[in-house]
Parts: C-alpha cells; structure tokens; sequence
C-alpha cells in the first residue's frame, strides 16, 4: 500500500514530522509518500490559509502516482471535498479521522488546537460531520503552528492546562489535539492524563489502510462526481 | 457606494450579466464594479471547481480600490469566509444573500439549482447559516451552469417545473433560483406562479447597501481576524 | 419610500428614540412614520406583555396608509408572523434584522437584553429563525425597559460588563443589544471594543429599504396567507 | 378539582363540544368549567387568528376563579407562555398535551390538521417543544375548522385518507389529530386503524389532572415569571 | 387501576420506597403494584448495569398479570422500548415522566443525579426525546444509589448545592431530581427553593393514571410490534 | 491481533457468514474469533431482542481471554455501550462501523435493512451517532433476518429495489447494508451500481485492525468507568 501525506502548506519540515509519525503506526508493508505543497502559505491558521492553499494542494495530488489512498495533513482538512472530487480513492483529513476516532472511544470529547482564529473553521467541520453534540468544546491555547516546534515545553504546559480545564469543566472523556505540529505530544499527554489523546495524523493513515483493505472508493455520484478534464487542466 | 461584483470563474460574460441586474436594483449613486477572477475555471460547478477558484477571486479582491462592500457572484458563496478575513468592509455571497431574504418573506422555501453535483455545497452552507429547517429541497435541473444561456426556452421549462413539484410536494412558500446565471428569469416566474422567486445577485447587492449605509463592518476578532502580511503576499 | 416603524407597546418616547435612530441610518428621501400602539402594556417584558400588545399593534398597522414597509421595533419581534399576514408588504422584526446582520458579519455573536424574563422568549425566536448555533448566549442586564433612559450611566457599564463576559467567555465576535431603548449605546459601544455592536432598529430600517428596491413581497401562499376579512374587522 | 377548559375563539358550541369529551374522560369528582373567549375571531386558523384571540383568551381566565389548571382548547396552544405568567396553576395547550402523549405511545406520529395555512405555526410549535423529529409530517385536510361539523362525513373521508398517506408514506405509528372540532372522532378512527389517534381535549384534561394530584405548580422563576399589576390591568 | 411500579435493579427496599411514595399521589381506588427484578445488579449506575437488569426486568413484567400501566422505576429509563414491546398497555419511564413534567411547568431545568458515570446514558435519552435544548445540564453529585439512604445528610446538602449551581449558571426554572432514591426530598426541596424539583417516580405513575383513562395503548405498528411468541419464551 | 467478532444472537451458522467475510479483508496475522451468545433470540429483530441478548453477549466476551478488539456483529449495535464498560479494549459495532465509512465516501447515504420493525431502533442509533443528517433514509425489505439465505435470490431482489429508491429519491451517494446476513450481497451490488456498497462485518473488523496498531483504548472516565466487580459477577 502507498499512501499519500500531503502538507497543504508549503513547510516540508511539518510534513517530515508527519510522515514520521505515520510511519510508526502503519502495517508493514505500507508506504508513506510525503507530499509538500508549493504553492500557499507557510502555516494554515484559519480560513484564509486554507482557501489560498487547496489548488497547490490539488495539484500536488493530481500529480502523484500509484497510490492507494490520501491524508490531508491539515487539522482544518483542507479542500476535503475537492480532494474526493479529483480521485476515486478513499481521501481522509486528519481532523476527521481523529474526531471519528474520538467518537469510538469516548461518549464526549474536547478539541486542544493552536490559535482562536481557527476555532470557527473547525466547529464548521465537526458541525458537518454530526459531531457538534458529542465534541465538547473546541479550546485554543494561542501558540502559532511554526511555534509549536520551538518552545515545545511551553506548548506541552499549555497544551496540558488546556486538557485539564476540558475534564473538568466540558466533561471531556477523550481529547483530539488540533494541529498536525502536536503529533509527537500524543503519547506523552495520554500515559499523563490517563484517557485517549489524539492526534490526527496517526488515526487517518490508519483509517486509510483500513480503507485500501476494504477496497472502498469513494462515491462518483452526486458531490463527488469527477469533474471535467478541463477543468483540472486549470491546475496547471 | 462602490460595491465589488465579483466573479470567482473566469467567464466575463457571466460578470457582465450580474453586474447588469445589479445595477437595476441600487440606489442611484451606487457604483457597480465588475471584477472577473483571472485565474481558475470557466464556471464553478461543485466542490471541485470551488476551491480551485477561490485564490484568484481573493487576488482580484486584494488588488480592488475605493470599494465599500463585496458580493461573492456565485451561488455556491465561494470563498466567503477568506474573504471576510482579507477585508474589514462588508462580504456577502449571492447564494447566503438569497437565502436570508427568503426567510424573511416565507416560512419555508425550496432552492432550485443547475447540477445535482452541487446540491451537497449548497446543503452545508444552508446547514452552517442555520437555514436547513426552512429550506424545504435543493432541487436540480441538471442544467449545466454555461448554457443555461444558449438554451434559454428549455432552461425556463426545467426550472418552473421543479417550482411546481417544490410548491406542491415540499411546501414551499417561496423559490431561490440556485445560480448567478438564472438572474434574468427570478421576474417573469414571480409573476407566473404569484410567490417570491428571488435571484442572488440583487438581493446581494441591496443588502450591501444596506450594511454600507449602518456603517458596520466585519468583525475581526475571532475567525475572521486579518492574516499576517506574508500570508497574503501569497496571492502574488 | 415609507416605512412605518410600530411600537407595540403604549410608550411614545420610546417610538421616538427609534424614529430619530432610524432617520440617520436610511437614505435621502426614505420617510419614517412612527407608529404607537394605543391599547397595550407601557413596556415589553417577556411573554404576557409581548401576547397582549398585539392586537393593538396590528390594529395600527391595518390603518396606516401608504406605507412600503413595516418595522416592529421590539426586540422579542411581537406579532411578526401575524403582522406578515396583514400585508404583502415586507415586515422585519428589530430583532430578526440584528440577529440577520450580525451572523454576516461574524462567525458567533452574544445578545445582551434587558431583563432574564425575557431571555426565554429571544432564546425561541433564535431557535426558530435557526440562528441558535450562531447565538452563543442571550445575556440580560436586569435594568428594566422603562429605566434604561433614566439610568444611562450605569446602564452603559453594566451592558459593558456583559459585553466583556461574552468576548471572554462565549467567544462572541459581535454583540446584539436586546432592546430598542439601547439604541443610543450601540455607536459607543462599537467604537470602544472594536467589534460590531448591532442596534436592531438602523438593522431593521436599513434591511427594509433593500426589500422595498427589491420589489419582493411577503409570500401569500402558506402560512402568511390572508386571513378572512370579517376576521380582520375584529380588530374594530 | 376544577379545569378551566378555554376555547380561545368566540364560538361557543365548540367550546361545548370540547368539554363534552373532556368530561368523559376525567375522574368522577373533577368539574370541567367552559370559558369562551368573549373578544376575538369565530376561528382559529393561522398566526393571524392565533395573535388575536390572546388577550381576550387571557382575560377569560383572568377572571375566572377557583381552578387548579387551564387547558387551551386550541390546537395552535394560542397564548400558553402567556397564560404561565398569569397564573401559577398547570397551563396544558391541547396540541402539546396530545404530542406528548403520542410520544410516549409510539415511535413517530403524524399530525393531522385542517388548513395548510396552519401547518407553519404547528411546525414551530413542534420545533419548540422539542418533537420535530418525532413528528414525521403535519398534513392538512384544507376542510375549514366551521365545517367540520357541517360536513362530518366528507371531513371522516379525507382525515381517513390523510391516515393512510401517513402510514404508508411517514412511517407514523400514531396520528394526533390537529383540531379541537375533531375530537368526536378519535375513538372511531382509532378503531379502525388500530393505532393510537390521539385528539388534544382529553389529552389535555387528563394531563391537568395527574399536575394537580402531583401538586405541581409552574415555575415563576425565569419566562413565566408573574407580570406587574399594571401590566395584568390592560386586560381590563 | 392497577399499576405495576418496577425497579429494575434487585434491591427491593428501593422498591418499597418508590411504591410508597407513589401512593401518595395516585387517585383513591389505584392500586400500585411493586416488582423487583430477581436478576442482575443491586443498583444501577450506567451502561453495564443499565444492560444487564433488562431481561430481568422484562421477565417481571411478562410474569404480572392484570395490570393496566407499567412504571419503569430506574431514572436511566432501562429497557423502555423492550418493555413497550412485550404488551400494548402504557409503559413509561420514571425519566422520561420528570422530564415531560418539567418541560411543561418551565422553559429550562436541570437534572441533578447521583454519579457521574450515569450522566452520558441520561444525556442520550434527553437527546431521543427531544428535550436536549430544554435540559440546561445534566449535574452529578456523586453520592453513589445506594449510599443515598445511610448520607442523607450529606446527600441533601450535596444536591442542594447542585440546584443553586443550576439555578445561578444554568437558568434552570425547574429541577429534576435523576435518581428514584431522591423521592423523599423533592417536596422539602421545592418548598426551600420555590421552584418546581420532580421526582420521577410520582410524575411517572400519575402520567400512568393519565394515559389509562384515556384509555390508550402502546401502538403496535413499527417499532413496538409484539415480538413472536419464541422470542419471547427466552425470558424463561 | 485476535479480533473478537460476537454475534449477540444465538444462531451460530451466522457467526460463521460473519466470520468468513472478516476474514477475508483482515492483514495477514490478524487472528477472527468466533462468539456466539448462548442465552437469548435466534436473530435480533427490534427493541425487545436486542435488549434480550445483551447479558449473554456481555458474558461471553467477558469469559474470552487475550483479545485486542470486539466487534458486535449486530447491525443494531447491541450492547454497544455496556460492552465499551466491560473492556478498555476498542469495541465497534457493525452498524457504526458502516455508517462511518459511508461518511467518509460519501455525502449522504441510505439503509438499506431486513424489516420495519427495526427501523426505529437504528433511527436513534443514527442521531446518538450524529448521522442523522447524512443518513436520508433508512429502507425495509421486510424479509426476515433467518429468510435472507434462503431466499438469497428473492433478497437480492428486494434489496437492489430498495438500492435504486435510495439512488432516485433520496440521493444516495452511497448504500450500507443494514444486516449482518447480507454479508455476501455488498461486493455483487457495488458492481452493479458503481456506488459504495457497505457491509458492517467488514467495515468494523477493519476499522478494530486501525484502532489496535493505533494503539488506542476506550475512555474509563466518565461513562465507560468499569463497573464494580461485584456488578461484573452478576454475568456468572
């Protein structure tokens, strides 16, 4: 199996550390293609960075070959839809794939993520995906992606405040940490604290290989369908 | 007022029409700037086409003057929250416009759009604007978006079709013509069938003036909050 | 252009705040009638109050003349499904009209009213216009309607008390002040914490302007149909 | 014990025909008393009617004395917040009384009611009360409310068939029947259909009575706090 | 009227005080039946136990004869649907009896249970009958059931603090006490704080008297349908 | 990994069908093992089998030893969350496992199941799961669960009729097949429309394989706490 990580920002280093990540919870046997976009912002902090980043994105999909599936590295999961649009194979953004792990293992959970400006996109995500009720809250700890790297003792302090203030005041019994840049804290906080901490990257290469097993494909009818070869031409 | 009319496909004929209706609607005073995106597809037509356009309507956005508001002329409300967060001046989508003043002349109301493709965008943006319980069905016509033009007397009859089933079957009190591209048609079908038939576009263009005239402007502190320079630098 | 501005309760200084309010926001040439019910409570405090003014308030409606619009300025929108019944021309509630505005211009806005007994009644009308995620929380002051003109000063700081809450704790990015007798605070108010501050009344005026140059009408088929003239003659 | 049974509208033989029914279901010993609004229109039929009717309503049972609760003998619950405020004794509207009473004997039920014109204003009621995904569709007979009587047979027929669509076509597992002049026919369509068809009067009378053998009274805390003496006085 | 009133846990003290104080409010001439359930835990405190007192429970029932309403004395509603479909007369829940009491006697309560480990099941059957908005929050105190008798000291100093916490931070009108060991404080508490505080049990069984003289039944069409004849000999 | 796949109902031939389909998309390595209650129904067909079966299911993976996972392979996710207490191993029932991957292939979805009465039952599953949304609708063939073998080709039938409702009228993008019988039928009828067919069984042995090299364990904090020992004894 081949699975794509695509970084929808432009900061190939982050998808490094994703990438790794991944590769320690995959099925032997499964490759971990890193994709960079080249094209977007250096950091996705809301909608803005978001929206500017997807055709980079696209393309850097539509360019890759011979893979069986795609995670979008995002916690925003950037351009999902477009992405499902471009190929019949299963794509999974990571925030998803950790919501829905979430809901497997927990009756309610809270989300940790970086800044505010992000929170509104990522209630619009779990709102679409049914998930308003069974996610608590979702918290901001205001610590900028590119920084999560860099003051890695202050994050993980804020981080844990944060998950603190979920099990007592949002009756959180699992936490989903909100940016791919907190994948190496996961283990650390959930030996802590005693209950599930998630990250995103690792639950959807999982789901992937879970989907390649299944020889799933995503739907072509309806939002789905694929567009027309012009208009991917726009790509470049 | 300088109200931007922007167009996120590339397709200037289709600017030129919704700048056309606009003008009918506004105050005398009320200047209608017609922007076309110069980058991304001939006509948005599902997820796909929505992303990919998204960075050259925010370029054509970014590199506007002397404009007091925005109107996003796509039913699909394409871009509109990195919009928001690249200005602080009022942003309306033609599809959100629509739908808000249909709630406020019906109890219920039905949409009917071009291609059954697009009917999921339009259900979670109704589902994020709270306006899933009283919009009743997004209908298609299957209609692709470039000839609803060329076949004008069949367009008609497809769309007040789908007005009598959404009158008889889903209790619709009022219509939304679900495209930019249906804009000449909203007058002669509320004759017809005596109920508000609205286009997107004029009801957009009046609420923003509207919003100029309460002189109030976009939040920005939260969600939409401006991005760092550098991120829109981006844009090129 | 005329629009009548109807008080439903008895208190005609009240009808003038919001007339002169209303007469800043609206273009040259658009005429402001103000309109006060005669038969009803001095002042809209929750449900008993809101029920009892109506008759009154339509009886006003049915006899103005010439109008091209109508505003119900009072925040709970007292009477506005039957009022919509009375006419096919557009008729707003302040609050609907504040609450429309505020979620185009923010991801999530708080309420701040006069008294808690009110609070339920708002909390209905949010739900039913489907704006009860976009609502993060209906705040009251507990100065009563009658004595917010007495008591500027420290009605000002205890709604500012408020505001602080919800941008602390709700995570608002703009606020709605829950009565037309705070319609002189929402300027001050804007500027001092740099977020929109939406007074219902210049929301409603401003939003009917755009209905009238639309030429819409109230749709006449389901719920807001015409009622039986001999029930109209009831109103005397 | 005493149940003021109020008919909101101004034609006393059908406040009669209610207190027939409910006189037999209640336990020997409770008096049902008939209070007839004396302001207002014939019938009830849509927000028009409904807004109308509250003062006099409120007025009927202002002066009324000695009761231990109120039933509104209207399918709409005209006025039932308001009532709450003005007495701390069990207010039950028929509609919601028979709503609940369907939920706790069934999966889904339909509504069946007689014009279209009022279906909005029963779906809010629904949404309100928290039973709008336990109502699987309210359906309108289109035979007025003063003809029922008139023409009971034909009125029999198109409820009947209303039934059958509603079984087949919503999966309902009880039908509430959405009008106080229905109410003779309950028994007789439950028979036939061998399924609960539940009319609002009986439900209502019997509900007050297991809220008064409780002993409970309604909150005055919060929305249904008791109005100011002034305020009770407009009822005159 | 005979009234079956059956604790599905085995402890039947617990079930001598509910039946004693359900006495107290049915109508003279109604007899209460109790019933323990000879299988499966001594009390219960969420899913497992909740799951594992069902058959039991039902085989109680299967084995009554002659009666004509069953109350199901567990506050997490344990094996409703089941029991509803094992006979056609009225079965109700001692939840789902307080929570309907209460959404008709105020706009808002809270629940105040025992552990907090029982609260997601609580929250799941507010979500299933639709009272999700009208539960402010479901508290615990964490006096486990059984502990309820020996504390009770504490217990009402406990729960005590619960409804002020509710009253101040929840705007809850009403209480509704989530525990059938919480029957002898309802009243004291009501009177303390002059607001309604349910106990289920009571609401439950005078809802039954409601329902049986209304003469109505469980419907048997869809989910209720009586299970075939070897399915129901499992229960032994 | 050992994958414990439980079949809560005592007809061990459909363990077997169950078995043999995991199997066939499990990793190399990954061990299925067989359970099949012995207490309870033959089949689960509605509220009252399910709540039948539970203890016995509860026992039997109670008695099993080294296991990494538990699928219940009951379409109504039987016992799901009281099995969630009895282990911190991840436990996934088949109808969730569907629907989630029918949410990450597609828009909306449809289900298709054996018979009406069990309907319900999954419609609440839908909402507990946040689903109810992107599930349009949930189809009955009414054949019951023990007939799908032998009438394989009148089955197959009935399903594809419900299939191609689901495609026209609801706009299904994607179809789960709501039966753990109809194992067989998923990769024939994913053929032959071209669109996601799903099948439980191995959708949730596949989604366990995911959470076991995750490494993740169900939440013990808050509603899936263990039970007390002595509560646990209760099985036998």
């Amino acid at each position: 199996m081949r699975i794509l990580v695509v970084n929808p920002n432009t900061t190939s280093p982050m998808t490094e550390v994703a990438c790794a990540a991944a590769r320690q919870v995959v099925s032997p046997g499964t490759e971990i293609v890193p994709l960079t976009s080249n094209f977007g912002p250096a950091s996705i902090e809301g909608y803005f960075d978001e929206a500017v980043c997807v055709p980079g994105m696209l393309k850097a999909i539509q360019q890759a070959e011979d893979y069986d599936a795609v995670v979008i590295a995002c916690f925003d999961d950037t351009g999902l839809d477009a992405a499902r649009c471009l190929t019949d194979k299963p794509v999974i953004g990571i925030g998803e794939a950790a919501y829905r792990v979430a809901s497997m293992l927990s009756n309610k959970f809270s989300v940790v993520t970086t800044l505010s400006r992000s929170v509104p996109a990522l209630e619009h995500n779990l709102l679409r995906y049914g998930l308003e009720r069974q996610c608590a809250r979702v918290r901001a700890t205001d610590i900028p992606v590119l920084e999560l790297e860099n003051e890695s003792a202050r994050a993980y302090d804020k981080i844990a405040s944060e998950i603190e203030a979920a099990l007592r005041d949002d009756r959180a019994e699992a936490i989903v940490l909100g940016c791919a840049g907190m994948v190496e804290l996961a283990d650390k906080l959930t030996k802590h604290y005693q209950i599930p901490v998630l990250d995103g990257v690792t639950c959807a290469v999982s789901m992937c290989e879970s989907l390649i097993r299944l020889g799933v494909k995503t739907s072509r009818k309806g939002g789905y369908a694929p567009p027309h070869t012009e208009k991917i031409s726009v790509l470049g």
